[in-house]
């Protein structure tokens, strides 16, 4: 049984779904772990994960805009310090999360034929984003 | 450390709770591993996992009303070419989630007392889902 | 590779969230694993595990206040014998969830500088809450 770990460091530019399969995938490809677990951590309290459709973009213009009523900007909150996204930048996090564990089976993890990864940034601003990948196997 | 890695396929036929703790739990059980780490994921964008309350059947009345009003049908979306029922099944899986990670000790996962496992499904008609089981122990 | 297992047992007093962070790094640190994976599981389906800022407390009250308008009490409840706050406990459970999963390094989890750990009680009277940690690694 073996361990790897990585630190993907993201550049975001704006409020939004960030495509990191393909990365993520690519670095799991490469440490020779035919079976095992993958984890993938957001290392940020107003950015996280998500899993969804990777086929449609309308699907990802939805889930921003419900995002967006669920959790929306207003005048209703006490932390406003950071600017008015940054409150509801939190909430969003909750609401997606900032972990995922998936299983690692052919030396892939086993995602379904439409899921895909995805960074999401709930600020307006450029950030710097830290995503630490664990994968245990052998 | 061994591992081992099952998939269960389930057929929904409508929207709702299905209890998957049983079969869950007699896979985790016939693997011989006494303490570890079983990790569920549901490899859908249109059906996810939940934790919650395995006693009285009106808990599982509310969810579903609450889930409803949360992520309502409607015309708001722009993605509907599959349906009403699709873009808010979306939503709610974000809303629960689609992977679970357990610590097992004495060979079964350490849920409380009340906590069941339920695939929940958010299309209307009927899908063949499939839910990945890993285990990781000795 | 090894394995340890614990269980944190919380006094909750009230509503609200609970800095977990001490003890869990506590707990890890004195396991003499430097690289692995730590899993926390909440064994209860009306309280919950959350990951957010640990510097202004305004923003746990406005998470708070959110929790409380996105699953309010009221009369549109189904399940309602244990009480007002009991059926919203349950969805607002469902809404940070039960489980965490996080990499450790260094022989710590790896979370972000703002990043902090709480279980967040959903009920009003005392309760007696069992968190399961498991870490695994070397």
């Amino acid at each position: 049984m073996r361990q790897a770990l990585h630190t993907l460091s993201i550049n975001t530019r704006r409020k939004g779904l960030l495509p990191i399969s393909r990365p993520v995938l690519d670095w799991v490809g490469a440490q020779g772990i035919e079976t095992g677990l993958l984890t993938i951590w957001c290392r940020h309290t107003s950015a996280s994960l998500l899993v969804q459709e990777n086929a449609d973009p309308d699907v990802q213009t939805d889930i921003e805009s419900w995002f967006d009523r669920v959790a929306p900007e207003g005048p209703h909150y006490v932390h406003d310090i950071e600017g008015p996204d940054d409150m509801p930048a939190h909430l969003r996090s909750i609401l997606s999360g900032v972990q995922l564990t998936i299983p690692v089976s052919g030396g892939r993890p086993v995602l379904g034929t439409w899921q895909g990864i995805y960074l999401f940034e709930h600020r307006a601003r450029p950030h710097r984003r830290e995503v630490v990948l664990h994968l245990l196997g052998e």
